[in-house]
């Protein structure tokens, strides 16, 4: 079994050398480790993985352990063990792309969470979360209902014990009530390169403005529209001979790989956030 | 020798047909063709490059025959002959690197040009464009001397008979009446992928947005800053590691090869301009 | 309804004025037209989208009138009318990200193509083809049955009436006589950057070699393992954090958009295929 | 001023610890670290960048105390400081689109190295190292003189105390002599995709083969042609479209760019050598 140790605080010296003294002392193995220190704001992070096999505390005893190494260095962190998988929800509406590549890679293995719902305003794709096993809810949304069915939407999270929800071309926004009880757990994938083309119907736009490249943007979901902290983005090439439907269509492949690269790096623990930006660790 | 032959007109039935039946019948050999409809907008656009040798009317027959032609089948076009070398300036700031590509570029035959003329703001860079035997002015320019200026870099363009200006990092803003004078003929390198990072500083802009790419876009000059048609653009990958230093010296990368390859569509005339968009044939 | 012509000759004057002069006096409204020459080797390529509506000849006279035109004019063709849809079988092994990717595509209109069959050399994703309700054929294949189950393959896609046999990652070497049988309609993803890595195991020798990145080719199957002509590639970066499972995870987020780009052009009539390489129109 | 220690060894549990330790105790801050290990193999790869601003050794005493650190704990080491900016020589031949690209970077500041010398065969561009105000050397090469050039060449290097060449487009191959002499010292630019298309003519082999991306490769120089670790490669799309000359011309943009990347890699030790593979530090 493996723990995940993230660690951020102002930077100083040392830091590096007493995460290392401590793993060591306890037998510790370290699998992976990347550190990064924003120079210009005076901030560290750090992301280390190292095996329980072999270390001298129970797994147990390691969260206080690593408490007590918190307070006396003063640094904030996180701790993750490999056997306790995320769970993961999501929302979708009419274009099933995104979750159709979701759930295949889940099946094939490349996502280490559970997913026990899927949630989508439109009942479409009912067949698509059955197929794959998991459980669908319809919540059709209007102005009217939407307060009242995102409260039914969090009874299901918090009964399903979900950890994390990946809005999957989930075509309604969150009020803020809901954002704040999934800070920096909301994964949207907004399909331009943003902060170009904020809102509607951005491959319209960019069609419009004539651009020779479009792209996608994965990001966490704050209050303020489409201006999260950015975990992932790619374009591809386009040009006059290309419509509205071929920007579309061409999204599309950027949306399922950018999404499901986001959501591998929340799922990994590979992510810290400060200042409305992120720390992706490779 | 070659012709290139531009046609646009709103889209009917019969124009490939006519266009070709005419180079057929005076004996032109079709070496290259390309053509493109927006059918949105219902406008038809082609390219035609043919060889003169075998051609049954002379060079100077030509242009009246295609103006008839053109009267009677109601399209506009440009008709260019490859003995006609458009002619270039120049205009750059205190960073060398796309003047030096240019130039470096121009040495090995790769733009099919003639280059008079670089025009500095700054002196720094005298020497580059002497090196590639081109003549540098230096017009350092204030708000207070930024009209006279520009009339002076005017004349010079006059006296050189300069078809298309390249700002090659030219830091400074023109005014509408110098690029009016050179509508469709002034080629800028903006260091962000447009239209995100309009105006200054884009590079810090991008670095304080988080984003995990950025780009360049190369564009005609228009009244409206940063606004005018898109020429081409790229991008590169950045992470949270890199400084807004680094991402200044990953765009001068992209912005070397992105005004070049706006440049060169420009002078191979490759490019039609309509509703601040951009038909590029390849 | 429309109809898309490819011609394919010796290059010579005149061919594109004839093509178009025909559609012409017969009212055909050309949507699309795109032509190219191999000037090295002399050879015109063609294809021409009009639309049937508005034609003077009714679509059974159609096929007769190119014909004699070819003949007079010394060109081949094809001819293909958009409400035949080409019938496609997918061929399938142990991993299924490549067939889910197709058929999710197919469900939400991407792939203009009636897919009436997958087959596999193992049961395991039977149920993959039964969610979208397709035919789904167990024939398990070992070096004494090869042979007999290209025989039972070979009368399945009689039956159906099939086309074009994609190979989603389909792990079994097809006998030059299945190959023979359909020719330039056999589309393989493999699993390297050809001419890099050809045979077994390419992830592995691109780990083995070091290289900073890797790619997928989507070809025509030829009786030359691996050598067929090229009708899309991809590549993404690689680093030596990447372990071969990091190339293996990567490399299959390239095949599924490189081959179903592949099926596309394939299934849009937009690929012409001369000495082993191929034309793929835009 | 900083220093760069490169730490490599059969990896172990502590390595990272004792690092960490040893400069936090001798009051050192850790401005950049990057640490690998190759779990297959079982090697620990590291580079660290410490400050001596603050340190309590002295510059002199720092080679003498690593030393003892790695013998007690049985690492392989390089130690570099910041002062000591490599020497670096070109070698050049009839093309000269990478020399200028090397040098305008140098010029700009992009890479921390001293060029003294620029070394061809041909005289074509010696203006061009001259422009820069580095010395050129006109070594013509027939194979009678092949090796008496080479020991010249040899010569200038050690006169100029040279610590590592960049073959810029350099179309001599290096006899096993010299090569052994600067053993992962020696920076090629191949214009292929490697390990396709080595050897000769790699445009034309690729135009041949109709792949639809070409690419380049960087690498150190060994006694395989073509076959030394890679420090970094990249790729642009092609298309029937392009003829050998489109490629050369494509290929150009990413000589000079891969070439840089990978220069400035060497020359800030980011660079470990291992099993004819390459750790490329970011």
């Amino acid at each position: 079994m493996l723990a995940t140790l993230l660690v951020w605080c102002p930077d100083r010296a040392g830091l590096v050398a007493e995460v290392a003294q401590f793993l060591f002392v306890h037998g510790g193995n370290i699998v992976d480790a990347e550190q990064h220190t924003d120079s210009e704001r005076g901030v560290f992070f750090q992301r280390v993985v190292f095996e329980l096999d072999g270390f001298d505390l129970s797994r147990a005893e390691i969260p206080g352990a690593i408490e007590a190494l918190a307070q006396s260095m003063g640094f904030d962190h996180a701790l993750h063990f490999s056997d306790e998988r995320p769970r993961m929800a999501i929302f979708m509406s009419r274009e099933p792309h995104c979750t159709y590549d979701l759930l295949a890679r889940w099946r094939v293995g490349e996502l280490a969470a559970d997913i026990p719902l899927v949630v989508s305003n439109h009942p479409d794709h009912a067949d698509v979360a059955e197929h794959f096993g998991v459980e669908f809810v319809h919540l059709p949304v209007t102005p009217d209902t939407k307060l009242a069915q995102e409260k039914v939407a969090l009874d299901l999270l918090a009964e399903h014990d979900v950890d994390v929800v990946v809005l999957a071309r989930y075509m309604q926004i969150l009020s803020p009530h809901f954002v704040e009880r999934y800070q920096n757990r909301i994964i949207n994938i907004h399909h331009s390169f943003l902060p170009a083309f904020v809102g509607a119907r951005p491959y319209h736009q960019a069609h419009e403005r004539g651009v020779k490249i479009v792209g996608v943007t994965a990001h966490y979901v704050t209050e303020d529209l489409d201006a999260g902290p950015i975990l992932a983005q790619d374009v591809v090439d386009v040009s006059h001979r290309d419509t509205v439907e071929d920007l579309v269509r061409k999204g599309r492949d950027l949306e399922k790989v950018v999404l499901a690269r986001a959501v591998r790096a929340h799922l990994e623990h590979r992510v810290l956030v400060y200042e409305n930006k992120t720390v992706v660790f490779s």
